[in-house]
């Protein structure tokens, strides 16, 4: 590679190392989607780009050869198949050409791969509409949310990985001289340690967030010189599709094997993902989906394992300044890309003996129906509903939603078709909410997986307390919010929650979620609780990709 | 505890923290013990101290209530049981303490957790040679590796895990403002992070290396918040239990529950490994030993594991300076301790045509003479055969010497029973070396722990590396020691083994050995290979017990 595009990326790679021991916001990839930012034409552009791939052959990555051609992907909004079929290679042939690439790649310095792969997000930043498209038409996120998501705030946090993977290995010295004194003379030994990388990733993607959540287990992998098989969701092959292209065109520019980096998309018949993931060369496996499969993958022997799996949320409430306010942040929450969030609530905890609103208790009743209030209302704003909601990506969740009826408990809110005046043939379905009592835990010990909330009358804030964290500690947790205007119940709360590995965000109200989390500041899942193994990006995420091997001699004398 | 003891061993951690990163030789507890550096009745003491614990309780633990006496240690020197009994709690009993002991020891911030420890390091300073007086009795080393491993060395890789489990504990802010421009305002939230310890450790000692192979995952444990428990191997724990009951002195002292850390010896008529493992509180374990044991430990489920199991160890001898040098270094490294190191060298590659010296190829069959005449040089010298060889710590081990003749091979040095002078009923054998052709694989393919070489006859130094890689990749290795004189060769192997997660010394003669490796530089196993899943001290070792966990809250308007 030229040592030019060294020299243009290692003061991003070092920005981002800075911030991610700073915490403080950082973003190299801005997040609003401003025609003074892109440019006036980005987004008309990235609309075209993205309906040109629609009923054809998508031939952007290495495709000599391909055995075939499958797709399967549908858009939530239109209903309708996409029409765009990728490259296939048999698990076998994915295997043998990473195993090839890997023994280029591996002798790549970590600086050189980290300014190679800035440069891809780079390249990627220049395709943020296009993706957002991809991503609203695969996953049924909005337009901001596929925006963000699948643009800004995932190439931040695939640069947070590389950030990171690229200091875990310069922590230490390339080489030294090792001098011990033993007394009549010096022992003189020069010692050398590299950075091994393991062997050949595998990053399994899901089906709502295929950028975001796949990014972070293949920068991560691929800092670390292990060469990557991007195995998306077959549902949402395109966002991903056209980041793999992009770090496929500036690995053959260095003069690299664009191998190192592959999509392997599943047959139109039968998935791969089993023959990928038990192949003795696959070392490493990002997962980001279901807790079953997800389980399937952490027991497989022989491999170092990354995984985001369900978990079951929760919203302590205890004591609030403002009700209105909180509502409408927890409606928000609960209805952000209709609750197909992993950082979703689920579980909202009320005492029986209501909540402390300023100096005065609010009953019970009345908290659940300001809840029930805020959806209503946010549901019904015609400016806001279609911008939150979006669509449902698997006709799973709709039918989910719809009978969650069969929860044990009483109705406080119950969905509707809602209609989205963009798509009219959009697959939607608006939040439900059942209320449920404390003792009858096993409506609300798992994952509902859509907008369905479930409001548990409690004893008390302590047993609200022990629940949330019996959740986590037993089904896992990704997120908790906690609403308490009291100091001591604050730290109780910590205390508790982070002996169950989640973390808590107290007190928000207005422009900020629970949902949300921030690149180089929030650790995403904490690894701690049966909801994931992994975390976006503390250090362990890079480090187990590869290994520390020593080597020594006497100092010629 | 007093912010004395953060003062006074501050320093100590810190300059611990930067050798870690220089990897340049730094030792805190000098390895010599001479009299000049630990006084001139050290010896003499901490002998006496050793003999008072013979056929005596051992009561500097805490012992309240202790539900038997325990101890079956013996002599390998004396063939004689020592007669000292420790306290001795069921597995319940211990995790239930430990669990108490967990709630107040995860609250001690990181920096006092290591200020405590270290001084608990400083205590037994005071007594190495007690420490190695025990350890030659329990595991048969002699005097000079009994001090040094026990003693400095041990306490140096202790020190080391403490540094680098207090160098990631804090290396991201404890709390942190985090401002986002929003446009027309900003978003501000008060973020803090907490490194919550995982549970209770188990650390499981082994027979040889009683202390130096037990307090790094100890310390790991303890410097993260974690309580541990360590169970001693049933035949070596007075070595251990001297330093336990230091932490415990040390924890009461500084106000502190002493069953932070608990000693959980084996009863006379059950080993209670298992029901210590299996409990489900139990959530880190650091395993020494055979490898049937280690692989049970990996496979439990919800359990982070720290495994040094065996391996097969080779040396890859190709072109050399001096042979002479050379066969007196790997002499000595078969022969130190009688073989009984995770670290000593068995399988020895030749190539058929010999191996260069100088300018000139020295036919195979000399080569295996020189290695063979330097043993029995060496094991026949008596200034140096006992201090090296030692005494054979367990029966089994001299039962395989003797039976090493059922190794399909050509015997070129038999054993022989080897008189300690000091020591007239010690258990001793000499090494033994047996000739196998490459094609015997299986003769090669397992450790043979003890005093037993083997010289494989290979077509060329190719092979030699690609089954010595082989070896490491299937059955583990923890050290490599190879011979070339010849750039291109020594990179190959370097590539090559580097794939197996196997560090490689080149060319050692004279005071250096293969079987060495050094506290802040040497990272000690790889976790890159089957002999075991962790390394001291990498960051890897110290951060998988703690998960970070975050908490944010909006700053207050």
């Amino acid at each position: 590679m030229t040592s030019d595009l060294k020299n243009k990326n290692l003061p991003i790679i070092e920005n981002a190392v800075k911030a991610l021991h700073e915490r403080r916001f950082f973003a190299q990839y801005p997040e609003n989607p401003m025609p003074d930012i892109y440019g006036e034409t980005a987004d008309k552009e990235g609309r075209e780009r993205y309906k040109q791939h629609l009923n054809n052959k998508f031939t952007e990555l290495v495709h000599d050869n391909a055995e075939n051609w499958a797709g399967q992907e549908e858009s939530p909004y239109e209903q309708q198949p996409l029409g765009i079929k990728y490259p296939y290679f048999s698990a076998e042939t994915l295997v043998s050409r990473a195993d090839d690439a890997f023994h280029q790649w591996r002798k790549v310095k970590p600086v050189d791969r980290a300014a190679i792969l800035v440069e891809s997000l780079e390249r990627m930043k220049e395709r943020f509409f296009e993706i957002a498209y991809a991503t609203m038409h695969t996953t049924g996120q909005a337009y901001m949310m596929s925006f963000q998501a699948s643009g800004p705030h995932a190439a931040d946090r695939a640069l947070e990985a590389i950030a990171a993977g690229y200091e875990e290995q310069t922590r230490f010295p390339e080489n030294m001289e090792w001098e011990k004194p033993m007394g009549k003379y010096n022992l003189k030994l020069n010692k050398s340690w590299r950075a091994v990388p393991k062997g050949i990733g595998l990053v399994i993607g899901c089906s709502t967030f295929p950028t975001w959540n796949t990014v972070p287990g293949m920068y991560a992998s691929l800092v670390t010189g292990n060469p990557v098989i991007v195995k998306p969701h077959p549902k949402a092959v395109l966002p991903i599709a056209i980041v793999v292209a992009e770090v496929q065109k500036v690995l053959v520019e260095n003069g690299l094997n664009p191998y190192i980096c592959q999509l392997g998309v599943d047959a139109d018949d039968h998935l791969i993902t089993k023959e990928l993931a038990e192949n003795p060369k696959v070392k490493l496996i990002d997962y980001t989906g279901g807790t079953e499969f997800g389980n399937y993958v952490e027991s497989l022997p022989g491999k170092v394992t990354f995984t985001e799996k369900t978990g079951v949320n929760s919203i302590i409430l205890d004591s609030v300044q403002d009700i209105d306010k909180v509502a409408q942040n927890l409606a928000f929450s609960l209805s952000l890309y209709s609750g197909q969030m992993c950082t979703a609530p689920q579980n909202f905890f009320v005492p029986a003996a209501g909540v402390k609103v300023g100096d005065e208790m609010m009953p019970y009743d009345e908290v659940v129906k300001k809840l029930a209030d805020a959806v209503t209302g946010l549901v019904n704003n015609p400016k806001a509903g279609p911008h939150i909601l979006g669509a449902i990506q698997n006709p799973a969740t709709s039918e989910r939603v719809k009978e969650a009826a069969s929860v044990k408990g009483k109705e406080v809110l119950s969905t509707c078709d809602f209609s989205n005046p963009m798509f009219e043939n959009a697959r939607t379905c608006t939040p439900v909410i059942y209320e449920v009592d404390a003792t009858e835990k096993e409506s609300f010990s798992r994952e509902l997986f859509g907008p369905i909330a479930l409001v548990i009358k409690t004893k008390d804030t302590d047993q609200s307390i022990e629940l949330a964290k019996e959740m986590a500690m037993n089904y896992g947790a990704i997120s908790c919010g906690a609403y308490t205007t009291n100091e001591d119940t604050k730290e109780k709360i910590m205390d508790e929650m982070s002996l169950a590995g989640t973390p808590v965000s107290f007190n928000l109200t207005g422009g900020i979620y629970v949902n949300q989390n921030a690149a180089f500041s929030d650790f995403h899942v904490t690894g701690g609780n049966p909801a994931g193994n992994a975390s976006f990006t503390n250090p362990e995420f890079v480090i187990k990709r590869f290994t520390w091997v020593g080597f020594r001699e006497p100092v010629a004398g």
